[in-house]
């Protein structure tokens, strides 16, 4: 049997409210055309606002991998010297994909730590940094990292600063001018609430200044702009027409929801996913020092003792909601729910009555509802 | 008014079959989950069909271009050389692409002119030549470039061949295996029917022997391949699920439909729209030997004398049926009419009857019906 009836809680890809699966079967038009322009540069001017950002924001056909790689591979050269902050997996993305262009001096803390802004100043202290990369909300994890902070850092030993906003724009505070971010990268498929394989990435006018000559050509960030400058806006390579209708559709119901009540609606829902998962005696995984440094998309807590990952999430799986496990080393040892994009209360406390219905099964709690009351209770403040 | 009632006869993208269209509104899915390896397997099998390959082939979230990146990313170092055979925009952008990454030798033909072999070993001759590539349909002057020929000198001279069939393979004859095509590449919003954002690639055994260690991150075909070989087949970086799920559905239409009958009827639909331009004297633009060099997915003619480009196309769009204008220095001479995809008999004749309309205003024909006459006639046959 085909699984359609799953309830989506995995950190993306989210799931497409009605409106966006409707904009999604619009028939074909030509991606020069006026219309699909339209399309564009109403998408992006939406962007900038989730950006908070006057620079120009480009959509690549591709996932935000490919807009990570955008960044450094417009950046860097081989002599160049890149400073990449990790705590979870897709800081250690960004060293990976450095490492294809450039030196890299990675400034690494555990995953699921909060990142030190000492470590970080001596390794920049150490000279010659073009470029520091940092992701805002780490998704592997649930780690929300000091993006003002940082980029400040950065910019005080004159390197730019590329912020992975991956799975926080659209769902979480992003000040891209503000927080003097060179390069800002969004991904469709997480706070967004479009379908995957779209990217947007902003430019700043001092990374525009520092362009390597040859970047590789699918990613050109030079053609997007040229393109873009048009006398009908469009994209150098031909765009995934569909995916754009998604995104505008999905971007116009940012607007209409307010994006200060969305980012309320994330904040409130994973401040509930946390109580509820305090009543059921949950650990949350990462170890922080505030509140804020928690995600606001994404929570990860750790296996409880008396039943394994493969049971946990199978036995939700079975009851049809589907959360994710953890990545690399931390497989099998926690778990994560994602609060992002177009989810109402009412899924936030399917899944946690969900979570606790496995639970009980499993002899880890006496009764149903605790989840659930702190949970409601987070809400109904 | 958006203009939702447009026959699209553009070489790419394609308009959606319906029943594309709803695979396009299935809900989302995880992207690591049984049910999307499911999917992807099926597709690479049923493209394997297409490329008529035993290869493994891989299916990128990006377009043609991203794979045609892809091809050449992960062949060549600085100290590589390339030939690249041109004649028409797509030719060039591989010595575009290639440039990012070695050392080109372009062999160039005239847009529209047939590629002449002697050229072609000339430039082997020389020596040192890594890879050749070649556009196998050339979508900007509606040339069919001589693959089989092509691969056999690059290979006598030691050389990997990577074809371009991003707007053959679905529609024409691609024969992977048996023409020696070391890197072969797809695009899912031409033949294929399918919306843009999504391009297939087979990689043969002496690609994968020759690959360099620094591809770029996004286009890494060794994480293609890794990836799709786990227990649960899936993409190394998240995929457009949504668009899998139309390419998917896109691929079972072209089973049903039969691969022979498929390339049958894009190869009549380009005879009756030859057959209409001779009957409306409207001169084809390629200059070629061969009734088998014409392409048989897009036919470009030459702007007829008495009405501009402009004019040609506008008419028609008014008319509800939109085609294409030339690309760089073709542009104001010549037009292009595809017929790509899940189009109909009647579709090929409702274009050329909008066509002679125009025409018919313009003074430029006399009576309405030599067009259609003469394209029937081919359908009929």
């Amino acid at each position: 049997m085909e699984r359609e009836d799953i309830l989506l809680m995995i950190p993306g890809p989210v799931p497409l409210h009605p409106r966006v699966l409707r904009a999604l079967s619009r028939p074909m038009i030509g991606h020069r055309s006026k219309e699909f322009g339209k399309i564009y540069d109403e998408s992006r001017r939406t962007l900038m606002k989730l950006f908070e950002t006057e620079n120009e924001i480009f959509v690549i056909t591709g996932s935000g991998t490919a807009a990570m790689e955008a960044a450094l591979g417009n950046l860097l050269k081989p002599e160049d010297m890149a400073v990449t902050i990790e705590n979870g997996k897709f800081g250690e993305r960004f060293t990976l994909i450095a490492e294809r262009y450039a030196k890299v001096r990675p400034v690494r803390f555990e995953w699921g730590m909060p990142i030190e802004l000492d470590s970080v100043e001596e390794a920049l202290a150490e000279g010659g940094a073009k470029v520091v990369t940092m992701v805002h909300n780490e998704t592997s994890t649930g780690v929300k990292n000091p993006v003002k902070e940082v980029s400040e850092l950065a910019h005080t030993y004159g390197a730019l600063f590329i912020m992975d906003g991956i799975t926080s724009i659209g769902g979480d505070t992003v000040m891209v001018d503000e927080w003097n971010v060179d390069i800002g990268i969004a991904g469709s498929q997480k706070c967004l609430g479009a379908p995957p394989g779209l990217s947007a990435v902003s430019v700043s006018d001092s990374a525009w200044d520092a362009m390597v000559e040859n970047p590789p050509y699918y990613l050109d960030l030079r053609a997007y702009r040229k393109s873009a400058a048009k006398e009908v806006t469009q994209t150098p390579y031909t765009p995934s027409v569909t995916l754009f209708y998604a995104l505008h559709e999905a971007l116009r119901m940012i607007l209409e929801e307010g994006i200060e009540a969305r980012k309320e609606r994330h904040r409130r829902a994973a401040a509930a996913m946390r109580a509820a998962a305090e009543a059921l005696g949950i650990e949350l995984f990462p170890e922080l020092n505030s509140i804020t440094e928690y995600s606001n998309t994404v929570t990860a807590m750790k296996i409880p003792e008396g039943i394994s990952d493969r049971d946990l999430r199978n036995g939700m799986l079975e009851l049809n909601v589907q959360i994710s496990g953890g990545q690399e080393h931390l497989s099998g040892k926690i778990f994560r729910i994602a609060t992002m994009g177009n989810f109402t209360e009412r899924d936030v406390l399917t899944t946690v009555q969900t979570l606790e219905r496995v639970l009980k099964e499993y002899n880890i709690i006496k009764r149903i509802g605790d989840g659930m009351d702190a949970a409601s209770n987070i809400f109904s403040r």
